[in-house]
């Protein structure tokens, strides 16, 4: 049988012979001995533990030494040798997409990270190929050799037809069926348009409606501190977007759970030191305090884990026991996981992790398998990760692009004030700037970037739905000479470009075509890095360390084109749910004002 | 329309109205003003608070004066003078039985207390009626003012026929059919027989996994620390059996919550003050430890509510915000309720207390209706508390006896070993003790009870099945003359009698029978106290005052009459799932060897 999250069988099933093996009238499988153990619930850690396990299962933990073979017994023995037993880490809200990689690959990062589960949000795939790409990737999570819980993508598209073109359009029927249909749907994602929802917008509250009142629970996408006690109001119980320690305080007190994200230090993920301090400046007791990464892309994943995010919640002062436990008890008990995942005790799944002293996860078992031993894949984990989902065809063919698409403004033909798009960093806010442009005559547009900091940014509708291309100009992006492009233009997902010259444009374009979807990065005319994202044109089919790789190639080449914003803040270009202003299909978009300016007014006087 | 949990509309219907108070767009119905909050989210006090309520549910939390009634709006103001806000109680464990009355009854104490939800556990009438009857108990939850959720028998009878004979059989598929027709029944209710669970019994793991299957949690009752593995590997999560710190140390390391019980200091429920030593000395985090009543009589239920059990965990070393939260918070949470119960943030029902600073409650809100102030019930709430459920007829036919019994045994006619039960307080557990007899000629039996410290205890079955009538001995109840008797004999709720002489035995049971059940005390050949308990043989069907008051009367009767064990206590003599022996209509039971024992052997040499 293939190692997937079924190949634990359910509790019900084997309550009698866990309790069997607690009682010592039959053997475990495997003992786990010599350890110290972290006590999640307890917040602790005990000296001189071993674990028993059946079937997949934690039966019992007794004091090291405990277990005497009797003879014809196969149980297997593993001596920890004073490592440090915890449980494996849950992760409360991810997007397996930003990884660029499948569910099936996205296991091996988790999996050398000492995360276990995952709570994925899949409403990148949904915003391309609707409920259909959903359940692709429930099926490719099942097949998974990792625990997968969806929370239903609940904002597609983001905002609404009027601001972008999406190719899915998960309307609150087709919700209620994913949750009736799927049990491992356990919540409602988290809901993008916090200003609709603020205002009483009728879809949005219908959406809510579908989780609540089947007793699921609703995970929130919340920005300002005006907007938190409407959030809270309208049923949404987590928040992954604390960007600050004022509004994370605010969350807790709006009875909120939320998940303090940590990512690479130089990106706007990084929000854990800032909203940590709810805990270690202004008092609040962090029982309802979680981790979570969000978004990674495929190298970042191997190191920037959920491991890692621990880490820094204790760099910033929480005790080693109670950070991980931000990062395993409390998620599974915010999501009434808790009797399942989360701790080291009987009936839990032996989903384990054995660190050194610095909290870095040496081993994983997952359902009770050794799948990582020091910090390597072992043989069981390689076979499963050979095995990975096939998407169907239809997941192949989203990249629908109309011909002879102009990708460039033509230039002014006399004074004009321009609605820029200002970067910079961290690079989640994007600016909203007012440029005077008076072309002199024989100017081109390369010399106003010259003068301005400027550069093209298009965006090209790819779900063959309005054929539609939005002209924009991008300042500080940095970017001296080619192009650079994307099919991951959150959260409609059409195609973003950035360059200084139609053609170079039109040549990633073109590639990102050719790729059935992917990124690329153009220089001297030529095309110096690409990763292909055939699978809705958002995900690679190769596995995790062929992606990774990649993507690290990728990153130099973009990094030495200049471009200030890294490529997934690039991606969020178009993200109309994010102050201030965006450029979706539909043209520029301001937030949260949600008008859409024309890209040259007249010149002010 | 009556005052109910129905009364607040469900969330989804009401996310629009909430947001737009929380925005500022709709006026509120009601403003608490002037309060310091509360919050068991973060274990913090905010001082200068108001609490804007809308259709009986939260909207939002701002600093007190923010409201400015605008012209021709109706809001209601009420001014806290600087009192503390806290959300109302949520008892996770309790047997509304025990009271003596019914669900619509109990709820005036329980609000008198601050207490606003309580997950009830309905196995005695339940043992008596079988499935019909806990969905009486369900339909009387509904109409009473109290949030009343149902943790579904699971040990019905407590052990098997062979021990017992109950007027229930609660057969797993009975127990699925519950989960599926009551959408109140979050839990599966207190796995009685933890002996039976660790053996592997086929039947109790087969009702474990009617609840697991369904992702219901399992609620637990084991007492010895060498069964708490066992349980916990068989899918239970919580107990409220913390007997002293290391078990409770040990619960918590097994996954388990615990619910700290408190009650009457003089009796065995009040294990609170040695169980949270686990968190006082071993330093345990208490974020999974919660508070509760599990049984309470009549007038104990007015001065021992949850609230006081709230207070004597601070006597005993916890801080005010954290005990409040473990009545609150953390009992909420356990049962995934936390989106609705146990905090003061938008969304949630407005089930609030005005506590003193002792944290002494003074109002309370339910539902955004004030039912008590200045610890008086409210004209709303007394309306409310009159119309009360009218159980069917078959509810007040459930007293079946057998007419003639015998209920004393024959004096032996030669030196025998008696099998006595010993009681001895706290009382829960009783003690295996053999007394010699040896009748000397003339000599009666009261002459062997002032030698050995004895009087009668007997058993009769009243289910109208096995008609049998057990006879036993016991030792140091110290009842001197007349008889006491009660119809609620856990679990099976036979009638279990004790006394001095067969006619004030037979008066006691006659006395029972004319009442349907109840409980009496016969001292000189009369009945001096009694207590009508029609429904089922368990329950009053007068208002909770009243039967206070009857309890009141009843208990002192009880005492001048001599016997050591109160009446509660008196009630677990035939509980067959405690150490060391117990008597059933089978006979004499030995817990946990669960043999049955004949009252007089032969003579030790």
């Amino acid at each position: 049988m293939p190692l997937t999250r079924f190949s634990v069988p359910p509790l019900h099933t084997v309550t009698r012979s866990l309790s069997a093996v607690a009682m010592g009238r039959e053997a475990p499988d495997l003992v786990i001995t010599g350890a110290r153990l972290l006590s999640t619930y307890t917040e602790r850690i005990h000296e001189g533990r071993e674990v028993w396990i059946k079937s997949g299962r934690i039966a019992v933990v007794k004091p090291a030494g405990t277990f005497q073979p009797a003879v014809g017994v196969k149980t297997k023995i593993y001596d920890a040798r004073g490592g440090l037993l915890a449980p494996g880490l849950v992760d409360p809200h991810i997007h397996i997409e930003s990884s660029m990689m499948t569910a099936c690959a996205y296991a091996e990062g988790a999996l050398l990270n000492g995360t276990t589960t995952i709570f994925c949000d899949s409403h990148e795939i949904g915003n391309v190929c609707d409920a259909a790409g959903i359940e692709w990737m429930l099926r490719d999570a099942r097949q998974a050799p990792l625990n997968i819980f969806l929370t239903v993508p609940s904002t597609v598209p983001a905002t609404s037809p009027r601001f972008e073109t999406a190719g899915g359009d998960l309307t609150p029927a087709k919700i209620g069926k994913l949750f009736d249909k799927w049990p491992e749907a356990v919540a409602l994602g988290e809901k993008m348009d916090f200003v609709q929802v603020a205002m009483g917008d009728k879809r949005s509250h219908a959406v809510l409606g579908e989780a609540i009142r089947r007793g699921k629970p609703v995970c929130g996408h919340i920005y300002g501190r005006e907007f938190v006690a409407a959030g809270a109001a309208a049923g949404i119980t987590d928040t992954h977007e604390s960007i600050d320690r004022d509004i994370a305080d605010d969350f807790l007190e709006n009875g909120l759970w939320i998940f303090l994200r940590g990512g690479p230090p130089t990106t706007p993920w990084h929000s854990l030191p800032l909203a940590i301090k709810t805990v270690t400046e202004l008092g609040a007791n962090p029982k309802r305090v979680c981790v979570c990464t969000d978004d990674r892309d495929a190298d970042d994943l191997f190191l920037f884990g959920l491991d890692w995010v621990v880490r820094e919640a204790v760099k910033h002062g929480m005790k080693p026991v109670t950070a991980w436990s931000m990062g395993s008890l409390h998620p599974a008990t915010r999501y009434a996981k808790d009797a399942d995942l989360g701790g080291i005790a009987p009936a839990r799944r032996a989903d384990l992790v054995l660190l050194n002293d610095d909290l870095v996860p040496q081993n994983t078992w997952y359902g009770g398998e050794l799948v990582v031993e020091d910090r390597k894949v072992t043989p069981i984990l390689d076979k499963a990760l050979s095995k990975r989902y096939r998407y169907p065809k239809a997941a192949y063919a989203t990249v629908k692009i109309a011909p002879k698409l102009k990708l460039t403004p033509a230039l002014p033909t006399g004074p004009v004030t321009a609605n820029v798009i200002r970067t910079a960093l961290p690079g989640i806010i994007l600016f909203h700037d007012k440029v005077a442009l008076n072309p002199a005559p024989g100017q081109t547009w390369p010399d106003l970037f010259a003068q301005h900091g400027l550069c093209f940014v298009t965006v090209v509708e790819r779900h063959g739905k309005s054929g539609r291309v939005a002209h924009g100009l991008l300042k500080d992006f940095n970017l001296q000479e080619g192009a650079v492009g994307s099919s991951v233009g959150h959260d409609a997902h059409n195609i973003i470009l950035a360059g200084t010259h139609e053609a170079d444009l039109q040549l990633a374009l073109k590639t990102i075509k050719a790729m059935r979807g992917g990124v690329c990065v153009v220089r001297g005319g030529k095309v110096v890095a690409k990763i292909a994202l055939p699978v809705a044109g958002l995900l690679s089919d190769k596995r995790a360390t062929v992606v990774a790789a990649e993507s690290t190639a990728l990153k130099a080449a973009w990094t030495a084109a200049g471009c200030t914003l890294p490529y997934m803040g690039f991606n969020l270009i178009p993200l109309s749910v994010i102050p201030e202003i965006r450029i979706t299909d539909q043209g520029l978009v301001t937030v949260p004002g949600m008008q859409i300016l024309p890209l040259f007014e007249p010149a002010a006087d």
